[in-house]
């Protein structure tokens, strides 16, 4: 077995736009990015479209989204989730019944096949996951809870998708679904898929709020929303400064302009949406006889929640909160790539013996340090001078920059590490940036 | 940071109906299984069917999925794969600006938008992905060949859905596209794919054959088929003895009884298919007008191949040739979970101690062996004997079984291990199996 290949730049298909266009407005003529997410991303060759509100993700965000996805499977799964799939293709006797089929209105995608048959494309899998639950005949209440959860593609025919992958049509979404014995037990796997949800985000680094919220289509008596403030957001939030209260003032009758509990005055703020759970009680199960056994050997109702993290959604919000006007900043944990390598310029004093100690570094750290070893880009691009080259490692927003630098030629080599979530630098030898570096968590 | 959470099997969502019905048969009356692994994945609480060819995928199908996806992505990234994500809904301008939305007829899932704009569901990507790279204006000569690969859902109005997940209407497939400036260096990439999908089977260790095909709605000159050789197959093959020559008999004229080669009788078999690769020339690039910069700086289209492997379908095709009739047996590789452990029957003489010594086993080797902490199942049905229990766990396939029998009370206690794809049993000490098991792989 070979060194493992180096990451060229030049060989990665993330086709780069970098020149920056004006800002971004929010209602967009066609082609226009409609916020600061969606252009940064159009720039750094993270998306491309299609057709309105449907975009291929490009290989770095695949990567970001696989990673964000296993700190979400640790964190369902920390929670008793077991992850399953259901289809996208849902038949539209299961909408009438639940009564979503005219509830939705157009927002549904439907279908006939060739048999004539209607079908939605899911845009959420409530009638689907509690007919599963209902037909298993021999449920029992040693078995609650039951939490299911899945990852898939979801569809929603956007009357004005925009804001790239913030308001699409299609879009991956973290749903989960909960089936409990009493209104009891719901409650408290409420609050730690909750609690759940609060430690995710922190483990992002994302500052999120969480506020009480209307329950919509979908249902049930109480509902809160996981909302990240940004001034792009479509929601609107009013939020106690001593944290007694947080709401979406389309919950509220009327202006409130004061904290229930102490009084203070709410400050107001808009919100993007990345995450959203619902105490449904029985709206369901009692559609589809979700039943389970007794301990009095009773058939009786499953009570139940459901819980949905915007996937894609968060790739984009988190940019769109961290990012500056022309540098992208991601959660570190989920940059798609840790580290990139700058050698010297082609031409320069330092070219051949700075090129080959950085590499030696490159191929040293990925020995030492396995797990960072696909996250190691190589700017092979030497044509471009160091400080060219550095600019754009600060728009695509790499978590750390090793840089060839003139003092490559000391006696030890010394290079420029670049941390650019804190923007500081240090000059460090080999051993230090191996050191460095095995601080760096990938999930 | 406690023990990892031991695993019980009374509650894991894998609803069991384990009694055996009678043999499929190939048509199916509605609701009835059609084939071996669709009934067993049935009666295994794999899968759930929810309307025609549509099947929800419960957790140890997706835990499953998961792990062949994973060695998927190591064998395309090893020849150069880069993982992206197209979407579902493709404009119907696209599809006929190919000719493809004419030629696949009621095969082919189609909708409108709230805008009255048509689109199918990607039955496959050719048309979308060569948009994309037509798309990147600046694309060098330097930067080919591209290798770009995906893992998702497709969609398929098959007339016939049956099989399970042989034949559904809505799969997940694995499909790259690859990008060349020659014909021969698209026929260098032709060779690198077939031979990594020839390691990925090996890896597997599922018994396939590789043969010349037609070429069908997708084009091109050249196609062969990967194809797990099986009665339920639907594709008639012959095969030379000597390995010099094999055919999907749908490429020959009329009946070929000898080897061309060596003029030695053929074999004729079934085969189910699980792979597909076809060299497309510019079919598809150019209609796209996907050009590249060639050394001269002139445009010039790119040579294409595309390349497919159906992900749930070779989970139920894996199910389909290993099993036998009333035991599913897994390729170990991507086995649902590696291990199933048994403790004593509630009320016998060794329940308390023989429990107590095969948790510690249980909680030891998670800690002795991480990578397996989440592959092991604990069947905790003490109510039943560990014969029935063990044979429940001989029918569901775990590689491996860790008894706690009758000779636990020894001194050192003595656990039984069946290795379930051998069919050895060995008696070890806790010692013994955590050593046994750590040359169990996972990818």
């Amino acid at each position: 077995p070979g060194r493992a290949r180096r990451l060229l730049l030049s060989q990665l298909f993330q086709p780069l736009a970098l020149p920056v266009g004006g800002q971004a407005g929010s209602e967009g003529r066609p082609g226009e990015p409609t916020c600061r997410s969606q252009r940064l991303m159009l720039q750094g060759g993270l998306i491309h479209p299609t057709s309105p509100g449907c975009y291929c993700y490009l290989p770095p965000t695949v990567r970001a989204m696989e990673k964000l996805i296993k700190v979400m499977d640790e964190e369902m799964q920390a929670v008793g989730g077991q992850k399953l799939n259901l289809p996208s293709l849902c038949s539209a006797e299961l909408w009438r019944a639940s009564g979503r089929w005219n509830q939705m209105g157009p927002e549904l995608f439907r279908l006939v096949d060739r048999h004539n048959h209607g079908y939605c494309l899911g845009p959420t899998h409530e009638e689907v996951v509690t007919e599963l639950v209902a037909s298993q005949s021999g449920l029992s209440y040693k078995q609650l809870p039951l939490r299911l959860y899945q990852v898939t593609r979801k569809f929603r025919d956007e009357p004005k998708p925009r804001f790239g992958l913030l308001r699409s049509r299609e879009f991956y979404m973290k749903d989960m679904y909960t089936f409990d014995a009493s209104e009891e037990a719901a409650r408290h796997t409420y609050e730690q898929v909750c609690d759940a949800y609060c430690s995710f985000f922190t483990r992002l680094g994302l500052p999120f709020v969480k506020v009480q919220a209307a329950t919509g289509s979908i249902g049930g008596t109480t509902s809160h929303e996981f909302q990240l403030p940004a001034d792009i957001g479509e929601d609107r939030l009013v939020l106690c400064p001593q944290g007694h209260f947080a709401a979406n003032v389309e919950t509220l009758n009327g202006e409130q302009t004061s904290c229930p509990t102490c009084g203070e005055k709410l400050t107001e703020t808009k919100g993007i949406e990345v995450g959203h759970t619902f105490y449904l009680g029985t709206k369901y199960s009692s559609v589809a006889n979700a039943v389970f056994s007794s301990a009095e050997n009773k058939p009786q109702l499953a009570e139940m929640g459901c819980y949905g993290l915007g996937v894609t959604r968060i790739l984009a919000a988190s940019i769109e909160v961290l990012s500056t006007e022309d540098s992208i900043r991601w959660p570190s944990l989920i940059a798609p790539y840790q580290l990139c390598f700058i050698p010297p310029k082609r031409g320069s004093k330092e070219e051949e013996e700075g090129a080959a100690l950085l590499e030696r570094v490159y191929d040293d750290l990925a020995e030492a340090l396995p797990h960072l070893a696909g996250d190691s880009v190589l700017d092979d691009r030497t044509q471009l001078t160091i400080g060219k080259r550095l600019k754009d490692a600060n728009r695509l927003g790499y978590p750390y920059v090793v840089v060839a630098g003139k003092r490559v030629c000391e006696d030890p080599p010394v290079f420029e590490v670049w941390n650019q979530n804190t923007g500081e630098v240090l000059y460090l030898t080999k051993e230090g940036v191996i050191e460095l570096l095995s601080k760096v968590q990938v999930p």
